[in-house]
C-alpha cells in the first residue's frame, strides 16, 4: 500500500496517522526523540500525547527525514508552528520528488504576520511541492484516536490538490469537507485559540456559562473582522474551522490552549503555566501576532487587547473581564454590521 | 419605587425578578399557583425551578393578575410559548392603561408559524401595548439568579421602546444590548433548542465533543437559512441571541432541551422523557413547526428534519447521527454560500 509521510508525533500527529492507518496508508511517522519512536514501534503507544491509546501496526516511527518522505506523494506537516520554517528547511535537502504537501498547524507569526502555508511556501523549494493544503477542524485528538464522530475541512488553492487530501483521510467517521478559502481556513484555526485562552480564564476566575458564551461570541465576532481584513471570507469563521473549532476548543477541558487560560485566571503566572503544561500553546505565541496586527490593520479587538494584556503585561484577570463586561457600547449590531459592510463591498 | 409586573414565576421569569428588584423596582411575579406564592412570599425560595437561592423582599408573588399588572408602565412575560395567546387573553379583560410588553419566550407556534411578537400582537388590544419587545441571549436562569456575568440582547420595532426596557434591566453583572431585528432574535432563540435537543441526542448516544461541535456547526446554518428565509438579518444568528445562546445551551446540563435530547439518545421515549422532566420543553414543539416550515418554504434542513424523525417517527437516534454524519455533500462552502446568496439578494 502507499506510504504517506507524516511529520510529527504529538497528539494530531499521531491521531491523524491512525486515521491513514485505518485507511490502508503505510504510515511514516516523523520524530525527532528515537525514544519516542521506539514506544511507539515497539510498545505501540505514546502515552505522553495520547494516552491509552494503541497504535495501529502499520505505522512505523522514525527518526530519519530522508527516509521517511522518500518517494512519498504526501507529506502531512503537524508541527508547531514556530518549528514550521525549520523542518521545511529541512525538506529542501531531504526531498527528492514532487509532493503535496498537507499542513494541520494553527498559529500566525509573530512580526511578520504569516499563515503556516505562507511561511511554507517561503521557505520551501517551489519544485518540491505542488500545493499546499491545510487540515483544519473542530477535532480532539483524542476522540478522533478513539474514532469517535469528526468533522474537518481541507483547503488550498487548487481544488483538486484538497480532494486528493480528503480522499486520504475520509472515512466512515472522520469526515473530511473541502473549501476554497483557505486564508480563512487558515486564519479561524489559528485565531479561534486566542478566544480559548479567554474562555478558560473566564472559567478560572469561577465565571460561569453566560459569561463565556458572550466572550465566544464576541470573540468570534473580532477574529471575523481581522481575518476579513487580511481576506478571508467572512462566512468561513460561522463554518466547521471557524465557530465548530472555537466551541471544542472553548468548552473541552482536553484543550490546552482552555487549560493555560484556566490557570491564567486562577492567579498563576505565565511562565509557570507554560512550564508545567510542557506542551506548546499555540494561543499565546498567536494573541501576540494578533494584537500587533490588529493595530496595523486598525481592527477592533478589545477581547485579544484584554487578553495580551493579561499575558504579557501582567494585569490582573478580574480586572480585564470586568472591563470586558461592561464595555460603553450598547447596540449590538455595531460590531456585526461592520464585517457585513466589509463583506459587501468586495 | 415603581412597579413591574413579571408575568410567569418559573426558572427565568424569577431570575429576570430578581434582577428588576437588584435594580430597585418593586416586582409583582404573577404566578397560577397558590402554593408558590405563600412559598415565595413567606419562605423567600422558588425550590422547584431555582434551588438554593433566596428572593429578595422587594418581589411580591400573587396570583391576581388584575392587581399584579395595576397601574404599571412594564409588564414582563416569561411564559412558555404554548400559554402566550392565553395570558394576552386574559390581559384584555384586566388592563386599564397601555404598557410596553417585554417577552422572554423562546418558541415558534406550529401549524401557524408565528413568532412570539407576532402572537401577542394578534391577541391583545391595540389600545393596550405601545411595543412588544423580545428579551433573549445565552442567559441559565440559574447563573443569572447568583449574579454572574451575563449578556442578553433587546429588540423592538421602536429602537426607544428597547431602550427603555436595557435601562430596566441592566447592571453591573447583568448587560443588556439592543438589536433592531426583532425577526432575527426571537427565531434565533426559538429554533435553537432544535439544536440543542441535538446536542443532548449526541452526548446521549456517548458521541464525543468532535460530533457535538459539527452538529452545532451545521445546526446553525440550517437555522440562519430558515431565519434568513423568514426575514431574519443572518448576522444575527451570529450575534448573542444566535450562536451565543445556542453555545450555551448546547455545552451545558443546565438546558432543559439538552437533558431531553440526552434522555432520548439513551434510548427513553418522548412521552416518558417530557413526563419525567415535568418542565415545558420548547423544542420539541419548536422542532415541529420548523419541519414545517422547512416544507413550506424549501428551505434544507437535515437536521432539523433528523430530529423530528427521532421525536415524531420513533426513527433510532443512532441511525439518524450515523445518517447526517455520511451525507454526501463534499463542499463545506455550498451551504454557506447559499446563504450569502440569499443575503446579498435583499
Amino acid at each position: 500500500m502507499e506510504a504517506v509521510a507524516v511529520l510529527g508525533a504529538g497528539s494530531w500527529g499521531t491521531a491523524l496517522s491512525i486515521v491513514l492507518a485505518d485507511n490502508g496508508y503505510d504510515v511514516r511517522l516523523w520524530t525527532h526523540r528515537s525514544s519516542l519512536a521506539d514506544e511507539i514501534n515497539n510498545k505501540r503507544t505514546n502515552e505522553k500525547y495520547l494516552s491509552g491509546i494503541t497504535i495501529p501496526e502499520n505505522i512505523q516511527a522514525e527518526t530519519d527525514l530522508e527516509s521517511v518522505v522518500k518517494d512519498v506523494r504526501h507529506v502531512v506537516l503537524v508541527v508547531p508552528t514556530k518549528a514550521i520554517r525549520e523542518v521545511c528547511h529541512e525538506l529542501n535537502g531531504v526531498l527528492d520528488q514532487t509532493v503535496t504537501i498537507t499542513h494541520a498547524a494553527k498559529g500566525i507569526e509573530p512580526e511578520t504576520y504569516k499563515r503556516v502555508s505562507e511561511m511554507i511556501r517561503e521557505e520551501l523549494k517551489a519544485e518540491l511541492y505542488d500545493d499546499v493544503v491545510v487540515l483544519s477542524g473542530p477535532s480532539h485528538a483524542e476522540e478522533v484516536s478513539l474514532r469517535q464522530p469528526t468533522t474537518v475541512t481541507v483547503s488550498s488553492e487548487q481544488l483538486e490538490k484538497a480532494e486528493a487530501v480528503q480522499d486520504l483521510f475520509i472515512n466512515r467517521q472522520f469526515r473530511v469537507y473541502t473549501s476554497p478559502d483557505v486564508v480563512g481556513v487558515e486564519l479561524g484555526g489559528a485565531l479561534k485559540n486566542i478566544i480559548a485562552l479567554g474562555a478558560g480564564i473566564s472559567d478560572g476566575l469561577g465565571y460561569g456559562d453566560n459569561a463565556k458564551a458572550a466572550l465566544i461570541t464576541r470573540g468570534l465576532a473580532e477574529i471575523a473582522r481581522l481575518g476579513t481584513s487580511m481576506g478571508a471570507n467572512p462566512l468561513t469563521f460561522s463554518g466547521l474551522t471557524g465557530i465548530g473549532d472555537l466551541i471544542v476548543t472553548c468548552t473541552s477541558s482536553h484543550s490546552r490552549n482552555w487549560r493555560a487560560g484556566y490557570k491564567l485566571g486562577q492567579g498563576h503566572k505565565l511562565e509557570d503555566v507554560l512550564e508545567q503544561m510542557g506542551m506548546v500553546v499555540e494561543g499565546v505565541r498567536t494573541t501576540k501576532a494578533a494584537y500587533q496586527l490588529s493595530n496595523t490593520q486598525n481592527v477592533e479587538m478589545p477581547i485579544t487587547k484584554g487578553i495580551y494584556k493579561i499575558l504579557f503585561d501582567q494585569e490582573d484577570p478580574r480586572d480585564v473581564v470586568d472591563q470586558l463586561m461592561t464595555r460603553i457600547r450598547r447596540h449590538e449590531m455595531e460590531d456585526l454590521t461592520n464585517i457585513l459592510d466589509e463583506q459587501r463591498n468586495d
